[in-house]
C-alpha cells in the first residue's frame, strides 16, 4: 500500500483539480427519504439529476426532507459538476479529489466537510486496503464520495429503507454521523484479524520459532503504523465535530459523536497495545533464536572438545619414531598393555572433560 | 485473554443489542436500603420486580431510600427490560450489553453511566481474567450489571447490613462512590501477585537465567499491557466524575472520588514502573545468556587452540616419507631422542599459548 | 549537509550582519500586479528600483496594487539596502542573512516576517538538499529572498501572469500563502522520494540483505530527522500565522492558512511513519543476518560434529602399538575383517548423529 | 524494597484502620514555640497530652504559638486518637496509616494533609530505604507522622531551638515548608551516591568490562525507577501548594514553596540524566563484552584456520597406500626429498592464509 | 564534569550560605554608562564601592544611568555583602552561591532573577566546561556572577564602549537581554564542536569501525545529556521573561528576548537532532562490528568445512589394518591407482561442498 500519491505539482493553484487520464467508472446513488417515504435511484450521469434535486429543501420540521448523493469511483468531472451544483468551497474540492488526504473536518459555514479513511481486510497477502471517504454535510444534504465500490454503507441504507428507522426521523447530521459511524466501526473487523495475526505470531514463536515470523511480524507493525497514522487525526476530527459552532449540528447528535469518539478511543488503545505486543514478540522472537543457536554451539563446544584432545593422543601414537633409535623413542608402542594404556589415557581424559562440563552445568 | 470481540456488524443502528444465542444465566439481587432497615431480595425474572421496585423515591431528608440493583450475568433480554424500565439511553444500554468497552463515564442527564473494568488473578496458569462493570445512577437508584459472580461486591454489601455506616445515610452516589471503590481497590492484590512474579523472575534471572524466564517476561508485559489499557482511560474516567456538573454527585461525594483518583494515579504509577523493570529484567536476561554463551565460547577456543597445533605436529611425524630415498627425509625419526624432542616441541606449543592466553585475560 | 552555521561570534548586538568574503551573485525579480495588468522587471543592483518602487501603495479597493520582490542570492549589501527602504527590524534582517534558522514567523507590527525551510532532491548521492526561504508581507508588498535560483516560485509566477488568476484579484497576504504553499508542497516530492528509498531497501532485506542496506538505512534515518527538524516547528509557524491578529492576515486567507496547516500535518505523519519503518527495517536487517549466521552455523556445527570422531577412529586405528608386543595390542588390527568392523563402526557414529541431530530438528 | 503493601481487602469503609498484629513501638514529641519561647515535650502515650495540647491557639500577631507534633513509629491506635483530637477527615487518617501512598496533598478545609516519600541510602547492599512522611497543617499546628526515627528534622529542630530564627517568628505553614524543604532535600545526597555508583559503572566498563557491572546496572536502574516514581508526583505536590486558596498558606511562604519546586524539578532532571547514563552505559556494556568475544572469535579463527589445511597435508602423506603396488602410490614419499617438500608446501600453504589474513586486516 | 554537588546539608535554612573553605579570588568590574559616557573601575572589595555606587539612579529620560556590576569568582562574604547593599532575597542570595542550580528565573519585586549555564569546549578530552551565569535585573542595575573569568561578556563590554551602541540608550532590562544572548549564543560553538565529533565519528563507522568510536559516541551522548538538561528548563526560562508582568521588563526588549527564545528552540532541536544522530550511529557501529564478525566466521566456516572431510579420508588410510589378515582389509592400499583414487575422492568431496556452499550464495 503506498502511503500517499499526489497528482499535482507543487505551486499550483488551490482548487486545482488534476487531470485524470483513466478516470474510474462512477456511480451515483441518490437516496431522498423523510419520515413517510425512502425514493432511491442510481445514476451514471449529473445530467440525470433535476432541478430539484441537491437542491436546498424547505425546512418543515413535520416534513423535513434528507438528500443522500453516495458517489463511487473518481470521476473528476462528475464531482467537479456537483461541487459546482453545491457551492463546494474549492479546496474542499480538492481534497475529494486528491485522496491521500489526512483524516480531517472543515467547516466552511454553508457546509460541513470530512475526510475519513476505510480500511477493509484485503484479499491476498494478509494486507490492508485503504480508501478514503469524504463527507459533505449541509441543510437537508449528504454527499459522501468514496473510492471503490464496497459494502461499507449498505446496512445504513438498509436502516433508511426501515420506516421505524430514527434515521428517517432526525435531519442530515444524523445520517452524517450514521456514515462516520459505519466507517469507524469498519475498524473492528481489521483490528479483529490483526489480533488473529498476533496471536498466530506468539503461538509460532512460543513453539517453534522461524524466520518468516520475523516478516510476519515486520507485516503487522507496518499495518499498525498505518492505522495509526490514520486513527489518531481521527481523534481530532471526532473532538473538533463535537465542539463544532456549525448550526448544521444538533445537540442530539453531539450525544452520538462521542460514541464515535469512544470507538476511536479504543482503537487506539487497541492499536498501541497490539504495537507493544508486536514489539515484545519480536524481542521474544529474537531471543528464542539466540537461544537456540546457544543450544546447537553447546554440543558443538562439548562433542568438538572431548574429542580434539582424543585425537591427539591418537596422533601422537600413530608418530613413526624410530624405537631402533633409542630407547627413548616411543617405548609405548612396544609395551604389552601399550593399547589398552592408551585407550584407557583417552577415556580418562574424556571422563575428566565430561565431568569438567557437568560441574560447568553444560550439559 | 481476548482484547475485544464485536457482536454487532459495523453500520448497525446504536443501541442495537447483539443476539446472543446462548444467554448466560442471570441473578439479580435488589436491595432497598435506608437510615434504619435495609431490604434484600433475590430475583431471577423481571416478572419478581414490583410496581415500587425501581421507581423514582419521594426525596426527603429523613428517609432517604436508595435502591441498588446488582445485575450478575448477560441475559440481553433481561438486561433490555430493565433498560426500559429505568429509561436508560440506548447507547448506555449498548455498552452495557457489548463488554469489552473501554472505561468510560456518560451523563444522560437523568442518569450518569460508568464502565470499569474488574480484574482478577486468574486461576489458571498467572493470567489475568477481566470483566466489565457497568454502572448506572439514577436519582434513588444505582444498577451494577457484571458479567460473572464474583465476590467484588460482598464487603460493600455487608457495609449495607451494618446499621452504622455511612453507606446507610448517605445518597445513590456515595454508593456509587463505593462499588468504584471496590472495583478500583481489586487492582492492588493483582499488581502484588505481579510485583511477585517480577521479583521470581529477578531472582531466577540473577541466579540461573533459563528460557522459561523470557517467556515469563513476555507474559508480565503481555498482563501490563492489558492492565494499562484499562487503567488509562481509568484516570480520565475518575477526573470527569469529579468534575461532572451533574446534580447527581454530591460535594461531598466529590471528596471520596479525588480518593479514588490518587489510587488509579498510584496504580498507573506501579503499571509504569513495572512495565520498565520488566524491560530491564529483558535486557538483564538477555545479556546473561549471551555472557553464558561467552563462557562456553572462550573455554572452546582455549581447548581446540592448544590441541590444533599439537595434533598437527603429531600428524607431521605420523607421516610415511621414506628416510631411505634421501637424508632429509625426516632425519628426526631416527635421532635417538627424536620423541621426547616432539613431546618437548608440543609442551612448548601448549604452553607459549597457555601464555599468551593469560596475557590476553583470557585464562 | 551541515546542520547549522553560525557567521557571527556569541555577544554581537543583534541585527549585524556579517561580513561575506565573497558576497554571492544576486538577482532580483519585481513583479508589480493589480487585477488588471502585470509589470515583471529583473534587476541586478538596487539602484535600479525607482522612488515608487516598494513605496507604500494607495489602498483602493478597485485598483489594488501587489508588489512582490524576489531576491535570489546572498549580498549582504543589497539584502541590508533593501532592509532600510523597507524599514524591517534588525532581527528580521539578521535572520533573513544568518541562513540556518528555526523556521519561523514575527510580527513587527508593520510587516510579518515568516522563515521557511525549502528542500529538493539532491542530485547527487540521494542526499536531500536544503535553502532557507524568507518572507516579509508588508502593505501591499511581499518580499521573498532565497538563496539559490529553484523553480519553487515558477508555477505561481505563470499562476500570477495569468489574468483570471485569484492571485490577481486579492491581496499582498494571499499571495503570501502561495508562496508558502508552493513551499510546504515541495515536501512531498521529497517524501515521496524518500517513500521510494525505503521501499526499494525494504526488498532487498526480504529478498537478499546485505550490509550496504544499513547505511542506506542509515541515511534514510538522517534525512527523515533534518526533515522532521524543518518540518516540526513549521506546523507552529502555521498555527501562529492562522491565529495572528495582524491587520496584514484577511479572513478569507485563514481558510487557505489551515489548509497548508493540514499538508504540514500530513507531512509530520508521514515522516514519523517513515521514521518508524526505518526503525523497523533496521531490526529485519539486523535479524535477517543473524539468521543466516545461525544457518552457516548450524551446517558448521553438523558437519564437524560428525566427522571429528569420525577423525578420531581412523587416528585410533592409525596407531602404531606393537602388536607383537602383546596379544593386547590392537587385535583389531589382525582380524580379517577389521577394516570393514571399522568402517562399519565409523558409519555407526555418522549415523548416530545424524538421529540426534534430526531429532533435535537441525537437519 | 517493596513497591507497595495493602494491608486492608478492596472494598473496605475508607477511613477503615488496620489492624497491625505488632504495632512498632511509638515515640512522640510535642515542640510549643512562639517568637519569645521554645518548649519541647517527649511523651509515649496520648494521655500525656493535655487539655491545652493540640487545641486552636489565639491568633495574636504578637504572640503567635505554634504547636509541632512529631510522632515516630505506627501504634494506629495511638494515630486514631490523634486523629480523633484534631479532627481529621478518615481519608486522611487512612492515608497515614496505609504507608506506600503516592506523594500528594489534600485541602480538607481544616486541614492541608501531606504525604511524601523520604528517601535515604540504604546501609548494606547500595539499596534505597524509603519512608513516608505525612505532614498535617492546621491553624497553629504541624503533625508529622513518620515510620522510623531518623534524623531528617534533626536540623529543623535545631533552628527552632534558636532565638534568631525566622522559623520562631513566621505561622505554622512556614514549619510546614520547612519539614518539606527538608524531606526533599534528602533526595541530593541519594542522588549523589547514585552518581558516584554510575561513575564507579562507567569506569569499570571502560576499563575492564565484568558480568557484575551488568547487575549493579540493573540495580542502579531499579533505584532511579523507584526515586522517580515517587519525585514525579511531588512536582505536583509542590505545583498544588503553591497554587492553593487554602488560608492556612500565606503568600510569603508560597516564594519558599517555589523554591522547594526548583529543587524537585532539578531533581527529577538528574534522574532523567541518569536514567538515560545507565541506559547508555548498558549499550556501552553489553558492545564491550561482544568486543570481547570478537576478538576471541578471531583468534580462535586464525589459528585454526592455518592448521586445519597443514593437519590435512601431514595426513595425506601418513596414509599407507603400497607404493610397490604401482608408481603412481604416493611417490612422494620415496622422493629424495619428499620431507622438505612436504614442509615448504605447509609453509606456503600458512604463509598464503596469513598474507590473505593480513589484506582482509583481521591480523 | 560533576552533574551536580551541594555544600549545605540538608534541613538547614533558606539562605543559608555555605562555608567555602578556599574562596576562590574575586574581581569585580563595575560599569556606569549613560547616553554621553561610560566609566569603568576594577574592583577587589566591596570597600571599594562608594555610596552611590550600586544605589538606587533617578530615573530621567534623558540621562538614565546604568550600572552593571560584573563579578566573577565566588567569594561568598563577599557575595553576601553586595546582597545585602542591594536587598537581595536570602533564596536568590543561596542560588548564586550553590552553583550548580537548574537555569530559572523568579521575579522577587524590587529585582529579576536568572540563573543561567554557560557551556564551553574544554581544553582536554572533548569535554563539555560548565559554569554558572547568575544575573540579578533591579531598577538602573545589573549585577551579573560568573564561576571563572571567561571572555563570555566582553563583547557585549566593547559594544558599551561604543557611543552609537543601542545599549547606551536603553535601559538595563535591555543589557540584561545582552548578556543572555551573549550566554545562549555561546551554545552555537559547543554545537559546531558536538557536530564535527559526530561527523567525524560518523565517518570512522562507515569506513573502518573500531572500539574507540563506541567510547567516543558514549561521550557525545553523555555530553548531549548534560546539554539538554540545562537547555530544557532554559525554554521555560526565556518564556517566562517575556510573559513577565514585572515593570523591570520594557515591551521592545520582550521582542529581542523571543529572538533569545527562538535561538534556544534552535539548540534543542539540535540537541534532539544529535542525541538521535548518536543514537543511529551506535547502532550502525554495532551492526558494522557484527558484520565483521559474520565473515570471519564464514571464511571459519568454509575453510574447515572443506578440511575436515579431507582429513578424514587422509586418516582413514593412515589406518594401519593388516591386508595380510584377510582381503577385507584395506585392499585400496594395494590398488595399482590407489593413491589417485584418493586424491580424486578428496578432491570430489572439496568440489562437492564448494558447489553446495555456492549454491547457499556463502562464496
Amino acid at each position: 500500500m503506498r502511503l500517499f500519491k499526489r497528482t499535482t505539482p507543487p505551486g499550483t493553484a488551490p482548487g486545482t483539480l488534476p487531470v485524470v487520464v483513466r478516470p474510474t467508472p462512477s456511480r451515483m446513488r441518490l437516496v431522498r427519504f423523510d419520515r413517510r417515504q425512502v425514493e432511491e435511484r442510481t445514476l451514471e450521469e449529473v445530467a440525470g439529476l433535476t432541478e430539484r434535486d441537491l437542491a436546498p429543501v424547505d425546512e418543515d420540521e413535520d416534513r423535513r426532507e434528507v438528500q443522500w448523493l453516495d458517489l463511487v469511483g473518481h470521476d473528476v468531472g462528475l464531482i467537479a459538476e456537483i461541487g459546482r451544483r453545491l457551492q463546494l468551497h474549492p479546496l474542499a474540492l480538492e481534497d475529494v479529489v486528491n485522496t491521500g488526504q489526512r483524516p480531517k473536518t472543515d467547516d466552511f459555514g454553508n457546509s460541513l466537510f470530512v475526510v475519513l479513511d476505510l480500511f477493509a481486510v484485503g484479499t491476498g497477502e494478509d494486507a490492508l486496503e485503504r480508501e478514503q471517504v469524504s463527507l459533505v454535510l449541509q441543510e437537508g444534504l449528504v454527499l459522501s464520495v468514496r473510492e471503490r465500490e464496497s459494502g461499507v454503507f449498505d446496512l445504513v441504507l438498509d436502516r433508511l429503507r426501515n420506516d421505524a428507522s430514527r434515521l428517517r426521523t432526525l435531519p442530515a447530521d444524523y445520517l452524517t454521523y450514521a456514515l462516520i459511524d459505519a466507517v469507524v466501526d469498519h475498524l473492528f473487523p481489521v483490528l479483529e484479524q490483526i489480533g488473529e495475526r498476533i496471536e498466530d505470531a506468539e503461538q509460532g514463536i512460543m513453539e517453534e520459532p522461524d524466520p518468516g515470523d520475523l516478516n510476519a511480524l515486520h507485516l503487522l507493525r507496518r499495518d499498525l503504523l498505518l492505522l495509526r497514522k490514520s486513527t489518531w487525526p481521527l481523534r481530532e476530527v471526532m473532538a473538533r465535530l463535537q465542539r463544532s459552532d456549525s448550526t448544521l449540528i444538533h445537540d442530539e447528535t453531539r450525544l452520538y459523536l462521542r460514541d464515535v469518539s469512544d470507538h476511536v478511543a479504543l482503537c487506539l488503545d487497541i492499536i498501541e497495545t497490539y504495537r507493544e505486543m508486536v514489539a515484545s514478540l519480536t524481542e521474544l522472537y529474537l531471543s528464542a533464536v539466540s537461544n537456540r543457536l546457544n543450544e546447537v554451539m553447546k554440543v558443538l563446544t562439548i562433542i568438538a572438545t572431548i574429542f580434539i584432545p582424543l585425537s591427539f593422543v591418537a596422533g601422537l601414537y600413530g608418530m613413526n619414531f624410530d624405537p631402533k633409535a633409542g630407547p627413548w623413542n616411543m617405548p609405548e608402542l612396544h609395551w604389552a598393555f601399550g593399547y589398552p594404556f592408551a585407550l584407557l589415557l583417552m577415556a580418562t581424559i574424556a571422563g575428566g572433560l565430561l565431568l569438567f562440563f557437568r560441574r560447568k552445568g553444560w550439559v
